[in-house]
């Protein structure tokens, strides 16, 4: 790892607890006006459908729209089979801007304050730099710069993403790692030439559901529990 | 000022104190090579030829190069006219990363620690974000994110880096101040929308030099003696 000068950082899921962050603020929203849902499994399904979205704007489908655009239009479409009453714009703002401010997982602040002690470090999203600025600073998490997917006006797993991070960090692909808890986007990043980290989240999408396979030893460079063994891993 | 909703700063000269950060680091590097020469005078040389290669990328005479790539080229055009020895490309590639490390004035951590408490803050530079996190991390200044000009592949005062920023801040032009000592970058922002804060650095050329006139006080938002100031008249 000794040419590693710099790190990248999926966010939702491998720094940030998006399904317990979200299901609180919706149990919330719901009690004050009376909404009763099933709130886990409307979150599994926006975090599931969002992913659909993304994907037309990264092949051109469809132009460019950041994460709250489709953060909204997914609700819109997922509010009936839930139950939910029509949702007006101003609604579905509001509840797009719950993944502004989602819970990091424990180790995260300690582990990133840690690894930023020798590394440069920064997150590689889906989500747009105003979003993550947000979530930063909610979370109490401090990043050395913001690569959200506006910065490249493509979302990952695109190749743009990744080689675009790591030329705005001034690094060859080589020395950045990329960090993250989802094995697609761990191979998209490898496949660009970045080395690669998986911390394991296992309660992500809820005790004892598992979405995608861990990867097998040989597919990234390190596997780590937490941010915690990652930077002890790392010499910080 | 009710409607900001965040921060961007100029940072050469506004943030640190280039002129210092350059002469110390020149004449550490003379001696260990026994060369002298007018360091501060080709100081100031390179800082004002610099802007004339920023201005031909910027309408466009030559293709996007980034801040170090500009360093070395004027610094290779200057040494004959100090009397330095012809130089090679590691030599000016050492020199223009002089710039990657420079001292912060003496208020600038206190006062982006007090502003950032309240507003999230970032540079918007024509220093490129490798080079902005790198001079972050030396002078212990921590931002909510890292607007280089290599993120617009455009340099100020061109609309696109200010309107650019904005954009990603997730804000109107309104809701941006633009921090800067610099009156024509201040007015260039302010032609975009950008609300504007005059800070004054009166050795930023060296005592007694003055570059540009302050701004008139109806030209500018607010005008502040430092960033103390600036964070005591936002409330922070």
């Amino acid at each position: 790892m000794s040419e590693v000068r710099a790190l990248l950082f999926d966010t939702f899921g491998t720094l940030v607890d998006w399904r317990a962050g979200l299901i609180t603020q919706l149990e919330q929203w719901g009690t004050a006006r009376n909404i009763a849902a099933d709130w886990p499994g409307l979150v599994l399904a926006w975090r599931r459908d969002h992913v659909l979205a993304l994907a037309k704007v990264r092949t051109g489908q469809r132009e460019w729209a950041n994460l709250d655009e489709l953060q909204r239009e997914t609700m819109r479409q997922l509010a009936p089979q839930f139950g939910l009453p029509t949702l007006s714009n101003d609604t579905l703002d509001r509840l797009a801007r719950m993944w502004h401010e989602l819970p990091a997982w424990p180790d995260t602040v300690e582990g990133m304050a840690r690894l930023r002690a020798k590394y440069p470090a920064a997150p590689l999203s889906n989500g747009h730099v105003a979003l993550l600025i947000r979530l930063a600073r909610a979370a109490g998490i401090t990043f050395d710069a913001v690569f959200g997917a506006d910065v490249f006006r493509q979302y990952k797993p695109d190749p743009q993403t990744y080689l675009g991070a790591a030329t705005l960090l001034g690094c060859a692909p080589g020395e950045v790692m990329f960090v993250a808890f989802h094995p697609s986007d761990l191979e998209a990043a490898a496949a660009c030439g970045l080395r690669t980290c998986f911390v394991s989240r296992p309660l992500e999408y809820g005790a004892g559901v598992v979405v995608e396979q861990p990867p097998a030893q040989g597919d990234v460079d390190l596997m780590v529990g937490d941010l915690l063994e990652l930077a002890t891993a790392m010499g910080c």
